[in-house]
């Protein structure tokens, strides 16, 4: 059975139904946190009445800083959207932790930013480290997988692809909102996280509805690939990438064809006013609302809740 | 005046000719090292005697982990070889600090690695905290920047290539060889930057021959840009970009063109097909050495002298 986590400015809590018990434990980090299991335990089983949860004000549950590291093109449905055929190479790329931000905590659009864009994403919280060459078997994914969380990869669409790299266009202050819950796993969880579903609404209007099964690289073989080259330790954070409906869409194949054949800067500029026609892309008073959670609710990250505004 | 600091097993050290004096610093991170200033000082001026530079082995004076950010295409001869034309949009991308090493360590090929590729960078070694939003301009730089180091940012380009990213292809453990010295300078210094020559030979064959004056975007410049999404704090590094002279040379336009109409795969395919024949990616048994310095010596970053060899 999984145990939902919230981090206040107090400390962590354990979420009950609609009320929450703190955990007495002095972790200051979530890599603390995740080594204080016995902890959480005791307060889950304890006989204290707890705190409304809406009393409380989240935090994300994943401190920084940590290592923020995200998977590239990592659902069939995505790929189609972003005009990929064929095999699609795995890729990983780096976001700056400085970018987590609250599951309440308000979008800030810079001001050279037209495109901004949504794309909800499973977390995963490591609970142990991984050095560089392991090898991680699905049944061996619960001795490095802590928890899961419920994160938003903002991305300014302009500056990702005219600069080609995503690290700058997904890595701006408040660019990866995190929690409520860091939800806990225990190892018969694990069995479960295909039917995890991702819902991500604008205003209400569904725009983003799939469920892991729809993964192209799963969460063992994606830390066997990453283990190639970097080290995690507990408390650092895998993005396992979004499913299609982001408001993104490349463009036509023969469009871009021979788009590939101008010099870039006019191929971006042809692509960004065709663009500005597209009204999916986020708004200053748009509010973002996502939840992951299985059918049954055995594993249920909660509902994260963002307004979009412009920076100042 | 810049000071030269080497790091062993032992300690910290200042270099004064042929023979390194120890600091008596407590410092264990490089960022400890560049608060300790005074001591540097009391170590340089004292009387000692020291130990002959060659008695000892040198590590990568970069403690890690750290932030390691690096400068794509940043200087006008790579970005020809590179075939880029018209205006360059300024990006960075993250390397793993687990990719560190010291200046005499062995690079090693990972197995599924073919073309594996040099880059010597003028690394920027911080000396204070730079948050997001920070200007800094040209006469601040040294309010920011503690010293300089050699860096190679070696790339295994099959990778790099076929997953655009470019985080893995450049963080594999061993391919970011750095050192052998930390040169702290001094404000006056800093005017001496552009005088920087960067050299790099493989086998004693010179393949890497420019000045900072063909560099694109300058240090005052990127970290400006850099802190528009990034923090850094002392002991960070950033990676300012390499010349021109690597391995990897683009195809002629026309060829691109085309290969830009072909699906990924068969583009890629013919791509490396055609780079099997060029001989100047690095084999196993090839050295490379590095040097970076003002023509009269006011800064001098030492040598760097790296083998290459598979992994086992």
């Amino acid at each position: 059975m999984s145990t939902n986590i919230l981090r206040t400015a107090d400390g962590w809590w354990v979420v009950r139904g609609d009320r929450a018990v703190p955990v007495g434990t002095k972790a200051g980090t979530t890599a603390e946190l995740v080594a204080d299991r016995a902890l959480v335990r005791e307060a889950a089983a304890s006989g204290e009445p707890g705190t409304p949860v809406a009393d409380l004000v989240a935090l994300s549950p994943v401190t920084t800083p940590c290592r923020v590291v995200a998977q590239m093109v990592n659902y069939r449905s995505h790929a189609r959207d972003s005009g990929f055929t064929g095999d699609i190479p795995p890729a990983f790329f780096r976001k700056a932790s400085g970018s987590v931000s609250g599951p309440g905590d308000t979008v800030i659009r810079p001001p050279h930013v037209k495109f901004l864009d949504y794309e909800i994403e499973l977390g995963l919280v490591m609970g142990a480290p991984l050095p560089v060459g392991t090898r991680v078997e699905e049944r061996e994914l619960p001795s490095y997988v802590a928890g899961l969380v419920i994160t938003n990869d903002i991305s300014a669409r302009d500056v990702q692809l005219t600069k080609t790299q995503f690290y700058e266009s997904k890595s701006y202050p408040t660019f990866t909102p995190t929690g409520p819950y860091l939800t806990l796993l225990e190892p018969e969880d694990f069995a479960h996280l295909l039917g995890l579903r991702l819902k991500l609404s604008v205003n209400g209007e569904l725009r983003q509805d799939r469920t892991l099964a729809d993964m192209i690289v799963r969460p063992a073989q994606a830390l066997t690939l990453l283990a190639r080259f970097q080290t995690l330790d507990p408390g650092d954070l895998l993005l396992t990438g979004t499913p299609g409906g982001t408001a993104l869409k490349a463009p036509p194949k023969p469009v871009e064809k021979i788009g590939a054949l101008l010099p870039p800067a006019v191929k971006w500029k042809a692509f960004f006013k065709s663009q500005a026609k597209n009204p999916h892309y986020l708004k200053p008073g748009d509010v973002i609302t996502a939840t992951i959670a299985t059918p049954d609710g055995r594993i249920d990250l909660g509902e994260q809740r963002t307004p979009v505004r412009d920076a100042k």
